[in-house]
């Protein structure tokens, strides 16, 4: 399955309201366990949604941020919904 | 299914060699159909990139992108395999 589908299957689970979203996923896989090297992840980001701001008008009221780590794997989901002037 | 158990079973279909491996997914939702708004995906992507590599070095060549557009969802996948010394 491809990430598309897997996004799209959970676009049908959830998607009430007809809204732009924009979501971004970090996922991080790390070698040798739950260690390796710094965690820049919060920082990294951080910096992304600065970066995304100039592209879009972000209320940050309107953002979810999810941190989940199992195994070597840390993944770092943000969602965004977009005022409808983004259209 | 969350997002990082999907990544999971990915990470268990193609990881061959333990590597460190950083993957950035950008998916943009558009409210009526495909029109809506600018495309900006492919500029923040780059910008992205840049910010990214100020946290770990990246090689050019260690870097596959993909974008996959259906209904009105617009996927931009960024893999980067990253050097040994990131870790």
């Amino acid at each position: 399955m491809s990430m598309l589908s897997f996004l799209l299957g959970e676009k049908k689970k959830t998607a009430s309201v007809a809204k732009e979203r924009l979501q971004i996923i970090l996922a991080r896989e790390r070698v040798g366990g739950n260690g390796g090297g710094p965690d820049y992840l919060p920082a990294l980001q951080k910096e992304l949604m600065a970066v995304i701001s100039k592209y879009v008008d972000i209320d940050v009221n309107d953002i979810k941020v999810h941190l989940e780590r199992q195994e070597n794997l840390e993944v770092l989901e943000v969602k965004i919904e977009l005022p409808d002037a983004a259209r």
